[in-house]
C-alpha cells in the first residue's frame, strides 16, 4: 500500500498558494500539511485557521494541521470551525495534553499527538489509545535549515511496537528533510504519512515529485 | 493632499493573494498593510515574514507591516530581510519599546508605534520624535466583528498638536472599521494613512472602493 | 447622599459565607465586594466563579466582582454568566484593557477599571467614557496587611476633575484599608463605593459598622 | 481494609461550607479534597489558603490539598501555616518537582504528587521514594464536565509494580468521575484514597453515599 | 556641589573585582552602580546578590543596585540582607511598581525607580513621593553598544519640575553612555547622580576620569 | 584513571576571582564550572557571559558552563564567542532541547543535557547519542543549603547501561554536595567529572581538597 502524500503550503507560494494546491492534489496527493507557527513555540510566524477556511472550499485534500503554538487549546475550536480535518498538538506544548486531544475529538477533528526529535516516545504513551495519528519531527520545527535526522526512525520502530502490543491503530507520519531518500527510510521503518515540502515545491515538477514520494513509500 | 490607502491583506482571499494585492494596487493604493498575528498579544493568528519576501517582488506597493506578537524584537530582522518598508510595534507588547523602533531603524526600515484603544497618547511621547508613523487603532486589534470607535480620533487631534509643538513629522496611520464615512473622519482630525479591509475586499469592485477612500480623503 | 457600602467577603468567615453575607445584607450594604485572585497578577489566591453563583440566589447585594488576574479575558464570560453585576479589571493585567471592558459590556454586566496605587490616573483616560466604575486601590491589592495610602486621595480628585471635564458618570470606587476615618477621608475627594473588610467583618458588630460607614460618607 | 473517603469541597455548597464539611465527616469520611485552582494552570479558579485555615479548627479532616496551579512553590508555606496535612503538586506544573516536594516535607506536612491523565508513571518514577501519596487524575483537572477515564485504571496497576518493586510505601489517590462503580474499578487496580465531589454532595443523602464508597473499595 | 559618581562595576574587570572597586573607591567616588541582568526582561545575564554581599565589607561605597529582572519582587530580601544600599526597580517590569517600592523600604534600603528610554515620567508620578532616587536611562539598558540618547534630558528637566511643584527630595541618576560631556549636559538638566561603565574603567586612568567627571557635574 | 574535578566559582570568592581560579588549576583542577543563573529557571541570580569571556585568556581550564535560564537558546551564542568548551542545557527549560544542543554544537562548542533530580532518564535517552556529556544534578540546582542526594546515584548507573547498550561515550557529570564522601560514591557509579564547590573553596587548602577528590575518584 502506497504511502500517503501531505506536501507543506510552507514551501508553496504564498502569492498563489490555490494554485500550488490544485498542482498537488492533481498529482495524487492525498493531505495537505498546514503549519501554523506562533512566534513563540517556535520561533517562526505562518498560517492561521483563515487559510484552513479559505482553502477548505476549493480542495478535496485531508486538510492535516500542525499546530505550533503556547496555549495549543486557544486554537482548536477555530480550526475545527473552519474545516480541518486533523489537527497535531504538540506535547511539549501544553501541560494538558489528554485535554487538548479530547477537544480536539469532540469537535469532529481527528487528533495527532506531535512530539520533537527531544522528546522520548515514553511521553506520550498515555495518549496513543486516543489519537489517530502521532507524527514522529524528523527535524526540529520551526527552524529554518534543519537537516533529516535518521535516528528518528528509532522512534517509528518503537510506536510500532505499541501499535503492535496495544492493538492500536493510528497512522504515522513523519515531517522534515522528506524526500525520495528519507521517505522509504521512514517508510521501512513504519511510517505511512509523509510530509514533504521543499522537495515537492521545488520549482520543476511538483506531481513527479509526488509520483515518486508515492513510489518509494509503498 | 489625498490619503495614502493601505489595503490590508487580512481581508484578501489567501488562496490567490497575488492577485488581490495587484488589484489594489492599480486601483491607487500605496501602500499594502500587513497584520502578522501571533495569537498570544492577540488571539487570531495570521502571516509572517514569509508574505513579505514573496509580495516583495510582485509589487511596487509599500510594504507595511504591523507587527502584533509579544517579544516583538524576535521578528524585526526577518522581517527587515524580507522586504518590509515599515514595522509597526505595539507600546503594550514590550517594555522595550524604544529599543525594539531602534532596531527597526537600524535595519534600514520605517518605524512606527502603535497603540491600542485603550492606550493614551501620553505613553508614546517619548518615541514620537523617532518614528515614522503612528498607528492610532481604531479598533481593538486581533479580535473578529469589532466596530469603528469614533472616540479615537480625540487622539488622532492629540498627535497633532503634539506634531505642531514638537515640530515633527510622522504620518498617522488608522485601522479598523475605515470605510468612506470613518476616514473621512479620521482624516479630518489629522489621519493620512488609511487601513482598509473588507470595505475594499468586498468581493465587489476594489479599485472603486479604493476610489472613494481617495476622494474622501483629500 | 450616602457612599455605597461594599463589604468584602475576604473578610467574611468562608465557613459559613452565607451567614456572613446575609449579615451584612440586613445592616444596609448595597454591594457585595468579591475579591478573585489568582496568586499570579497578585500573590495570594482566592475566590473563583462557583461563589458568585451560589451567592447570586440568596442575595439581593450587588455583586460587585473585583479580578485580579491575569488574561482576566478568560474569565469574564464565566463570572457574566454566574451573575455578577459588575466585573473590575486592573489596567496593568492586560494590553488590551478598551477589548477586556468592550467583553464585560455585552456581556451585560457592568464594567469597572481598576488602578494599582502606583497606576497613574493618565493610564485609563482613555476607557473613561466606557465604564460604570473606576476602582482606585488604597493599598496594594493581594498583598496582606498593607495601610491605607492617602496620597491616593489625589486621584480620586483628578478623576473627579475628568468625570466633570468629559461629562462623564461613572462611580468612584475604594478598595483598602476603609474605615470610619480613611471612608471620610475618600468620600470628601469624590469616592462614592466602600469597599470595607475587617473593619466590618470585626467579630463584634458589623451592623454598627456598616451604619457608621454610611454615616461617614453622607 | 475500607478506602478512604476524600470528599471534594469543590461540590460542597460555598455558602455553608462548614456544615456540608461537618455532613461528611459524620458520615465516615477521613479526607477533606481541597482543589486549588488558579485559572492558568487550569482554566478555573477556585479556592486558596485561607480556606485551609479556616477549616483547620472546626474538623478532625484530614485536609488533602489539590494545588493546581503555575509556580507551586510560591503557595506551599502559606498552606503549610494554614493547617493542610498534605499538599499534592502536579509534575506538569514545575520544572522543580523534587525541589517543591522537599520544601513541602520540610514544612512538616505531607507530600503528594499529581498526575495529569496524559502523564505517564515514568514522569515521576524519580520522586516515588519521597512521597506520602500519588494522585492520579482520572479526569483532565480543572476542565468542566469530564467523564471517568478508565484507562487510568493501567496507570495504578504500574505503581503498584514500583510500590513493590523498590518497596515503597506511598498511597494512590484518584480523583475525576468517581463512583460507586469507579470507586470498586480503581480499588481493585490498587487505589486507597477516594476523591469524589458530586456523587457524594447530590443534594440528597452525602452520609449514605460516603457509606457505599466504604463498601465498594473494601 | 559636585555631582555623585558611580562607577558601574559593567565595566569592571569580573577577575580582579575588588582591585577595582577600590580604585574607583581612592577615587573620589562615593556610590558604586551594580547591575543585575536577568536574561529576561534584558537580553544580558549579569551579577546577582552574591556580588552585593561579597563586595559590602571591603567597601564604604554606597552599593547602588540597578535591579533589571522580571518579577523583582522575588530579588528584594536577598539584596536587602545582602548589603545593598538602594535598589532601583524598573517600572516596566511589574504591574506592582509601588508595592515593590514599599518592601525596599521595608527592608531598610533606599527606593528608585527606573524609566526606560521609552517610558514617560508620566508613568511613575505616583511613586514620586516615596522614592529616594530617579533613575532616568539614557540608553536602553541591557543591549550592548548603545549611544547616550540626548532627548533623555527633557525626562530630567520634567522631574525637575514635579520636585519643585510637589515639594519632594529625591535625586536624579542617569546611566547610559555617560562621559564628560553628557555628564555635564544631563547635571544641567537637573542630574546629580552619574553612572559611568567604560568611560571610567577604560584601562588608563579610572582616578582622572571620576576627577574629570566630578569637576564636570559641580 | 583519576576523574576530572570542576570547581564552581559559585563558591569562589568573586571580588577575586583570577586568583581563585589560579589556585584550583595550579591543584591540579582541569575545568572550571561556571554556573548561570537567571533568577526565573531558579530562584538565584549570578553569572554571565562577561565572565566566560574575561576568564578565558587567563586560564587553561576547560570551561564547563551550567545554563540555568529560561529560553537557554538565547545565550547559547554569546557564551560560544566568549570562549565557553561546553554550555549544558536543562532538559526542563525549553520543549526543544534537541535543538538547543544542536546550535551548541554548531557553535563549535560541546554540549551537555542536565537533569533536574526529579526527572528521570528517561526524559533525555532522545539526545544521549549527540551529548558530550550529561549533567546529574545530585542537589536541586539554585536554590541554597541542599543536601547531597544519594538516589541519584541511581540515575548515573542507569546512564551507564545506555552508555554500554548504545555505544556511547558521553561523560557523565555529578554536580551537589560533592565532597571526598559523596564524589567516590559517583565516581563508583559510574560518574567521571565532578563538580565542587563549598568543599574545595573552604577558606583553608584548595590545593589538598582538589587532591582528594582526584584520589577518591580514581
Amino acid at each position: 500500500m502506497a504511502g500517503i502524500i501531505a506536501p507543506s503550503i510552507l514551501s508553496a507560494d504564498v502569492t498563489k498558494l490555490g494554485e500550488d494546491v490544485t498542482l498537488v492534489e492533481k498529482a495524487g496527493a492525498k493531505y495537505l500539511h498546514i503549519d501554523l507557527m506562533d512566534g513563540s513555540f517556535v520561533p517562526s510566524m505562518a498560517y492561521g485557521p483563515a487559510w484552513v477556511k479559505q482553502l477548505r472550499p476549493m480542495t478535496n485534500l485531508f486538510l492535516d494541521v500542525h499546530l505550533m503554538a503556547v496555549h495549543p487549546e486557544n486554537h482548536v475550536q477555530a480550526l475545527a470551525d473552519a474545516g480541518a480535518d486533523l489537527i497535531g498538538v504538540h506535547v511539549e506544548a501544553t501541560p494538558h495534553i489528554h485535554r487538548v486531544l479530547q477537544m480536539i475529538k469532540k469537535a469532529g477533528v481527528k487528533a495527532e499527538v506531535v512530539i520533537n526529535p527531544g522528546t522520548p516516545v515514553s511521553a506520550i504513551v498515555p495518549v496513543l489509545s486516543m489519537v489517530d495519528q502521532v507524527l514522529v519531527m524528523t527535524v526540529n520545527p520551526g527552524f529554518g535549515g534543519q537537516a533529516f535526522l535518521p535516528e528518528m526512525t528509532d522512534k517509528i520502530k518503537e510506536l510500532m511496537v505499541y501499535k503492535k502490543e496495544l492493538g492500536l491503530d493510528f497512522d504515522i507520519e513523519v515531517d522534515g528533510g522528506i524526500n525520495n531518500e528519507t521517505a522509504k527510510l521512514t517508510a521501512d521503518a513504519g511510517a505511512n504519512v509523509f510530509v514533504a515540502g521543499s522537495y515537492v515545491y521545488d520549482k520543476k515538477d511538483p506531481a513527479a515529485k509526488v509520483q515518486t514520494l508515492l513510489d518509494v513509500t509503498k
